[in-house]
């Protein structure tokens, strides 16, 4: 090992794991499992930020937080003009989360400069540890948007002007919880952007894997479609007479699938997630059908070529019932193929290398904050990985103690390197 | 015309179809219309009852409730051993409804009473205006269920520990608003039964027809089906790995709709109204299912095929994912396909003859109360054409006061005939 590998203290880490997930904790009524929901903003995760603040505090960092929520912890350099090497991922969660999904790269971060300050190392930048607003996009149905707006991807004022499914705006829930903070949040290019975070899928377990060194990041593409067809009596209808939305949107669900089995749109993943037929009783045949299409691609071209064909399909769709289904499409989210920065790359694989980790190279299938500091400077991301086939966004999602403190020794490592 | 043909006041009938239309009013959001919500044993549907008692005791109706709170006015006849002759239907609704399904044949039914008293008319049999319970079935999702209990195909202890969606019980519900009567729900055998309605389809409208003469109803098959496979994450779960309940639940929509197509299952009508993916985000593959399935059939033979075969796809599906999905299904509701009695269809023939209106025959799409009736009685059903192609369980629901002025002359025609 060189003298510049940094291991961490990995009970610690995992105290601050399981003492986080306490918050907005439920049991899951079917399987009994403690699972977390902390959507954006929520009083959940409201008390979330304020515990991680509580830490941060307690490490001597310099908090800000800026305008659309996003917190910044910062332990000087010895260079004060120098830009920070960042540490960052998110706390919020989706509302049948794990333990694991975004904390692991804050807590993970937190840990970092609790063990620089242990073994007494100044570094020339600032470590700044970060977590940002809303990276599940589930409340407000745009992903990574705190770190979108750090980016420059999306105009702060229409960040602050998204509404949930009752009305709220993220503006007066940031309010409301005191995270609308007086600082400018977008961001000038960090030194360097780091994140980890557990790979969410199954390639690192199956390849026994202990690191993942991750060369980018699929583009996403979220929309909502709409399918307007014709109420009717479910015994009283002859079904020829039909327009039926729910029909219609279950082709749809099958299309999508035989795009992404097609091979025809390179690598494509499509899901649909949410599903709602209206008015959702058992004897009314649908006449209103929403749906969300989730689509995943390392390709951006092709990637048009899958949303072009689905509009496509749509369009025959609609063409096909002859006036008597209309079908509309929102846009929620389009985020493009990221490549993180090769240089960091080659780091994160050394630092792996140093401590003796196995690890391989691999692609996110996720979204991550991650992607959003790529366009704006240095990023990359190392993955730990998951037990039960990496399943995440449940209960379920687990990594173990050892693979979380592997994950953080390489962090540390790859942080104390570029930042001395 | 013959000396006994009654013709009723259709101003005064319309009036009490509007004035209970506006106990459980809404207005839907995207239409403006306003629409009736009075699921059974809601407060709405309780306020309901209560005027139409109070109506009924306006007319010096002798009112009893039963157990399982049907409720019946007793108009009475000249020989007190006589079966009554029963004119009824239901005030409960869907949660989306118009002002006219069950309704204008506990109205029509009261409305024939009030013409009675006005032209003198003593009847030998007691004529009885009724509504039954739960007809809709959403709430505690057996329908006809007031009905089924009165003619003992529902144990009356089994119909009241049904429970809602929020686990209350119909019997506690009962209990909560008054309609737990000390009447034994059994019903003996009534003289006739007669319920008129709207078609709530649009065979009558599209042929000029002014009256539908009912020659039965078909069968309905409801269950709930429940897919459990494996919940992932969007991105970075690969497509072949995948075990999506949702995929599985929209490939049973698509297939319910091929075997309707088919011909292979008589005139089979398939619809799946209401379908539930968890955890419902954008970016979680699926990792359960429900959904409900409604199968109508004037066959029960070529309705018990449709299931078998449906069983069967759902076992295929369980066989192509490799123990990765499970289906489970539960039995909501089966009635079998019911001819209503020859004597009574010529009898409405008759009176819609003698009163001039145009009629046809047609089989009844929808369920209803008198084919619980058919069971234990003679009973038959008056339709009523119905605009916008017979919408119904929809504010667009709608009958032209002509219309139901018409059928419910026919009813008080045959009524009057029968109870003489």
């Amino acid at each position: 090992m060189g003298d510049d590998v940094i291991t961490v203290d990995g009970d610690r880490l995992w105290r601050s794991l399981m003492e986080l997930a306490r918050i907005g904790a439920y049991t899951d009524k079917r399987t009994g499992l403690v699972g977390v929901n902390r959507l954006a903003l929520t009083d959940a995760d409201a008390a979330a930020r304020r515990q991680v603040i509580a830490w941060m505090e307690a490490l001597g960092l310099a908090v800000r937080i800026d305008a659309v929520g996003n917190v910044y912890g910062r332990r000087d350099g010895t260079d004060p003009g120098a830009a920070p090497v960042i540490l960052g991922s998110h706390i919020d969660s989706v509302a049948t989360a794990g333990a694991f999904d975004g904390c692991l790269g804050v807590l993970g971060g937190l840990e970092v400069v609790r063990r620089l300050d242990e073994l007494g190392i100044a570094t020339t930048h600032p470590v700044e540890v970060a977590f940002f607003t809303e990276e599940e996009g589930v409340r407000f149905r745009t992903d990574m948007l705190g770190s979108a707006v750090a980016a420059r991807r999306v105009p702060l004022d229409e960040a602050l002007a998204l509404t949930d499914r009752d009305g709220a705006t993220l503006g007066a829930e940031l309010a409301r919880h005191g995270f609308d903070g007086p600082d400018d949040p977008v961001l000038a290019p960090p030194h360097a952007y780091l994140e980890c975070h557990i790979e969410q899928g199954p390639v690192l377990a199956a390849g026994g894997e202990e690191i993942g060194v991750v060369t980018g990041v699929q583009g996403i593409s979220w929309q909502e479609v709409t399918l307007d067809g014709r109420f009717g009596h479910a015994g009283a209808t002859p079904t020829e007479r039909r327009a039926d939305a729910g029909l219609a949107a279950a082709r749809a669900v099958v299309h999508l699938r035989a795009m992404a089995d097609s091979g025809a749109f390179g690598e494509l993943r499509a899901t649909v997630g949410g599903l709602h037929l209206h008015p959702g009783l058992p004897n009314v045949v649908p006449g209103r059908a929403t749906f969300t299409i989730d689509l995943r691609n390392p390709d951006d071209a092709a990637m048009d070529r899958a949303e072009a064909a689905f509009a496509a399909f749509l369009h025959d769709l609609e063409a096909e019932h002859d006036g008597r289904l209309t079908a509309t499409t929102q846009r929620l989210a389009l985020t493009r193929a990221v490549d993180f920065d090769e240089g960091l790359r080659g780091a994160v694989a050394a630092a792996a290398d140093d401590l003796g980790y196995s690890r391989r190279s691999l692609r996110s299938g996720a979204g991550h904050d991650a992607q959003e500091l790529a366009h704006i400077g240095r990023a990359a991301m190392i993955f730990v990985p998951g037990e039960h086939e990496g399943i995440s966004h449940n209960p379920r999602e687990y990594s173990t103690p050892e693979a979380c403190r592997r994950g953080i020794d390489v962090l540390a490592t790859v942080a104390v390197r570029l930042a001395r």
